[in-house]
């Protein structure tokens, strides 16, 4: 079996670079600006519940963010938020889209070792633009032979990525920090899946229990410790 | 040459079904909410421009355009615009997102007319979620072999999307009625465009003059002519 025969797709958001400290810090902007009319659990979890229930509609990404917090603050001050601050907050989104790229640990050079025998993909959700910009700003471009966005990281998103790239499950290894997103629907297809988790999780990602799938699930501490992994798969696999 | 060989790539929005339209019924309630502000010709002329410097931190799409809009509110009122009325706004650009699919006519019955025959593709840019959601409650889905949404439709998009689906220019027509994203681009690379005008252009898709490439442009009332069209080409490019 080739080495080449692998695939290996990458998870972006907080597998790569950092998003969620992004997020957080927003979000503590955020409940100090509406500080003044509630405390910070009942902003934080009607936020939390606004985007849930708005997830459907604008999926993921910073400009649903954007939208489900403007809804937010103004039903949380009953209409009478000034517009002014209504415009920071489109300001704190805008900040959120133009914020440098920051690569997680190992990252560039584990992509830079292992693109040269494996065929790597990035498997992402979000904003189609912003997830293009991030990746572009990365400099990590040139490692991947396709970029997939896709609206939500199920079972069949990663079926059909499958089919569209003539992927066998069991020759892909998928690697990323969400449970949810990246390894249980891999797994479930009968891929394999490496988890890296990053020391935060938005609520929506969390899972309770860690995957079983012997020999096929693996968590590593950041990227320096794919390639070796990789090595120790079985050559079937590889 | 077997005719399977020639792909076919549709536009989606205002060439498979009504977008324009919605937007423009929504700029009419749009100008109608602001119209104690200020006349219509300085709300279409703020917005637009405010779209403009946008949309290359938003990208195409209706998130966008909601945050475009109420960032336009706020400065065309000096943040005097009541919070409610920012919530009708998001109001506004709920409904779009939640409007019924209404195709265009000759489209259902010519896509299952030439899809047994040729490899079809949705080639749109947009909202993400929004545009697959589209997709779906168009019923339309199983004619296609592949959607892809992109975040701009020129030259290096199509280019990338004939990589992927080892796509021969010369063996690719685009359908759609944006001469500046549907038809341009593809008959620079060396393809075939058709154009079908909707009555309404968004006014960052006009172009001013019609393509020239002998032979390998074409203009048509609807979808309904695309399949005489189709056996009129040369062999060749069947």
């Amino acid at each position: 079996m080739a080495l080449r025969e692998l695939v290996i797709g990458f998870d972006a958001d907080d597998t790569l670079w950092h998003n969620e400290t992004i997020f957080e810090n927003v979000h503590a902007r955020y409940r100090e600006l509406l500080s003044h009319y509630h405390d910070t659990a009942t902003v934080d979890r009607t936020l939390f519940a606004t985007e849930m229930r708005n997830l459907e509609l604008y999926g993921y990404g910073v400009k649903g963010f954007m939208l489900s917090a403007i809804e937010t603050a103004i039903a949380l001050t009953d209409g009478k938020i000034p517009a002014g601050e209504i415009q920071q907050l489109i300001g704190l989104g805008r900040e959120m889209l133009a914020h440098p790229v920051e690569l997680l640990e190992g990252v560039a050079e584990t992509l830079g070792a292992i693109s040269a025998q494996h065929r790597l993909l990035v498997i992402t959700k979000g904003d189609l633009r912003d997830q293009e910009r991030k990746l572009a700003k990365s400099g990590l471009g040139t490692h991947f032979h396709h970029v997939e966005i896709v609206s939500e990281k199920n079972e069949h998103a990663y079926a059909s990525i499958f089919r569209k790239h003539q992927i066998a499950p069991e020759k892909f290894l998928m690697i990323g920090n969400s449970l949810k997103s990246d390894i249980l629907p891999v797994l479930s297809l009968g891929g394999y899946g490496v988890y890296v988790p990053y020391h935060l999780t938005w609520a929506a990602e969390r899972v309770d229990e860690m995957p079983r799938a012997e020999g096929r699930f693996f968590q590593v501490k950041n990227l320096r410790e794919l390639a070796p992994l990789i090595e120790m798969l079985p050559t079937a696999a590889r």
